[in-house]
């Protein structure tokens, strides 16, 4: 990790700076998917899976089989571990259903907000080596719990055509059943624009590489909502003396480990534990599986010596981070006044990987600064909220003038009219 | 309006179809124009405010003076309307201020979300014509009550150099005071990338036209938040024999007459209404000033007859209109079952413009079928949530066993570690 002690603060936008990372090259090639998939639909995805998950699939979505299949190859173990996620993402997702109040702004004016499930919703949960099973909750829970009608999943098969069976498995436990192997930019354009056998989705949902990132780019210009931009996943932790450097490093590894484009940022003013934690970096990386990675990260990773918490704060704040780890004697100073982070973990016995899987908080979260303008998925991803009103002949009569004289300044006549008629009815 | 009776369903979509934009010819231009304004700034500004605005301005920014004379020249029974207008927005905006619980999901394990401001934003105010300061109080409002810091707002100056005062007057009652001459795409660009003027802010508020519409999807593209994608502005009207056909056509036309690719779509059960609407729409066209843009958006807009309630349903649930009135007996029918529509009128004394200008609720929706995965603009739009989480060493003893078997799945070590370092000195 480069250190930086006290640096000046105009200095910081430079230190702050992340690997920036521009997508609109990947554009034309992501129109082009986009454009076979329109034309061509299903033969196109079988097409393109061939082409670039080098597999010949006979069938697209994922058979009743191969979801039974999946329960017996899951280990019980694993099996318990996930249900008590769901548990808990499910408890803390469900207490996020609040119902609004109608409200009278004036007599015989009402008014009220209801929320709506948004009805058709795709989730789109990674390839590689390791199944993100979690994603699968983290989306999946509360998509359910808004009452979203028609949930799918996409996801990439391996060469011999299959789905990891914890994917498989946790998408099942939750009640999707609608699965199909795609992965990448053929993924984002069947769930954006439909094909026979994938369903076109009101709004997408999930992470992955820069294809991934572009076609839901290209997708939203186009008319489907997405859950928010993405970019590499970083961690800031501040630290003072009461922080314990074993689990610093534990935790700025766990988010080194991610990509050799994570970010991870210690911030504190007490200078011992610089070195403390460095020492721990080095001792705990050695036996990682991997450490190429992590060490890579690191390398584009900061330590920065501040002179205060007050200055921690305003870092925090300018660099906006995704996951923000607290390891410091007054907590609440900075609950009270962290404005830009998308989660916030609290004390030596909070690491970050209680909310990447098992909290209950929601792990797809705000990247590259977005925090400073997004939240990260919650039940309010998956609804959308509708404005009523409902308006009584007093109602009108009251409000009806000032709606003229508004209109009329604007030079909307009929929308003046459209009271004016109703008030000339009601005697006024 | 072209009339469609019993339509069947699988023309349905060629009936709905909006007419559709592509804005994608003018990012190039749009890009230009960012360019330059990166290059020189304020300079760049005042060289686009020239050649598009056709004024040659000394300052961007509206001093003080300017601000001051507006409120002259407003009339005072305007002032009263804005401000009955303002009290209702307020109010009903202020409603969606809801503080959550903390939630504990298991013993030890404490998660909750707090609500924060976004901390830049701007508004966009078109101009025209009209002065839409009825958009300034739908915007300012819930970015005030939110709490941002720094609300700037750009509207274009006219010939003269001069922002009209009820823009002026507007945004100063709600304790706006930087307000920049500054018009479409070069507009857009200042709020996104910022110059020695105009601050950069983290999200973008407001109609326009298609080159503001572009310039916001660009600057979305590069990492500044916007309330939402826009298109031209629609109502559906849904209504039977209860229905006054003078009111029908009146609302049909307030709709029709903000321009030429308006859409507006009277829905019946009730084959006598559609000859009465049709009269009175002749009638009363005859006398609006903006009859020929009204007349234009009439050309391209449907009246369908369908078989009953629940066949309007489905259509309104397709269509995802903007506005919905509801002229209907039985409007618990549609309060219910609505699923897709971003402002929903109910009764024969609740007009569109009632919500356009005065009632509280929002006039800034979703249009063009966006309704089906977005909100209009509210509280929210000015906010984000944090999630927040804090573990005890119990909770961590209780939880970190699942994380563990998770993390492991995922081949994730670090993230492991993270847990069992902890677990280790607790001795699990």
């Amino acid at each position: 990790m480069k250190i930086f002690k006290y640096p000046d603060k105009n200095l910081w936008p430079e230190i702050l700076k992340r690997p920036s990372k521009d997508f609109s090259e990947l554009e034309s090639i992501v129109q082009e998917v986009f454009e076979q998939i329109k034309n061509e639909g299903d033969k196109a995805l079988l097409n393109f899976t061939k082409k670039f998950d080098g597999v010949n699939l006979q069938e697209i979505e994922v058979s009743k089989e191969e979801i039974e299949n999946a329960e017996r190859l899951v280990s019980e173990q694993l099996k318990a571990a996930i249900q008590l996620a769901k548990n808990n993402i499910r408890k803390f997702h469900s207490s996020q259903a609040i119902k609004e109040e109608e409200i009278e702004t004036i007599e015989g004016v009402r008014c009220w907000r209801k929320a709506v499930p948004i009805d058709k919703v795709g989730l789109y949960i990674p390839g590689g080596t390791a199944p993100l099973f979690s994603t699968v909750l983290m989306l999946g829970i509360p998509a359910k719990i808004a009452g979203c009608k028609e949930i799918i999943l996409c996801t990439p098969p391996n060469v011999n055509g299959e789905i990891h069976p914890a994917i498989l498995y946790t998408a099942s436990l939750i009640g999707i059943n609608k699965i199909y192997k795609l992965g990448g930019t053929q993924a984002i354009g069947a769930m954006h624009l439909g094909t026979e056998c994938v369903p076109k989705v009101y709004k997408i949902f999930g992470p992955g590489n820069q294809y991934v990132t572009a076609a839901k780019q290209v997708a939203n210009k186009f008319g489907t909502a997405i859950d928010m931009p993405a970019g590499p996943s970083e961690v800031l932790i501040v630290a003072d003396q009461t922080a314990n450097p074993a689990y610093v490093a534990a935790d700025l590894l766990s988010q080194a480990e991610h990509g050799a484009d994570s970010q991870v940022l210690l911030i504190t003013y007490h200078e011992k534990l610089i070195e403390e934690v460095e020492k721990e970096l080095s001792k705990q990386l050695e036996v990682l599986p991997r450490r190429d990675i992590a060490n890579e990260a690191l390398e584009n990773s900061r330590t920065i010596l501040v002179k205060d918490q007050e200055e921690a704060l305003e870092i925090i704040n300018e660099y906006a981070p995704e996951h923000l780890i607290v390891s410091n004697e007054d907590e609440n100073f900075f609950v009270e006044h962290v404005k830009n982070a998308g989660s916030v973990f609290l004390g030596n016995y909070t690491p970050e990987s209680a909310g990447d899987y098992a909290s209950g908080t929601n792990h797809t979260l705000p990247t590259n600064g977005f925090a400073k303008a997004y939240s990260g998925v919650s039940l309010d991803s998956f609804l959308k909220k509708i404005t009523f009103q409902r308006i009584s002949e007093q109602g009108i009569s009251k409000l009806g003038p000032a709606i003229e004289v508004m209109a009329e300044a604007e030079e909307l006549m009929a929308h003046k009219n459209a009271v004016s008629i109703r008030l000339k009815d009601l005697n006024f």
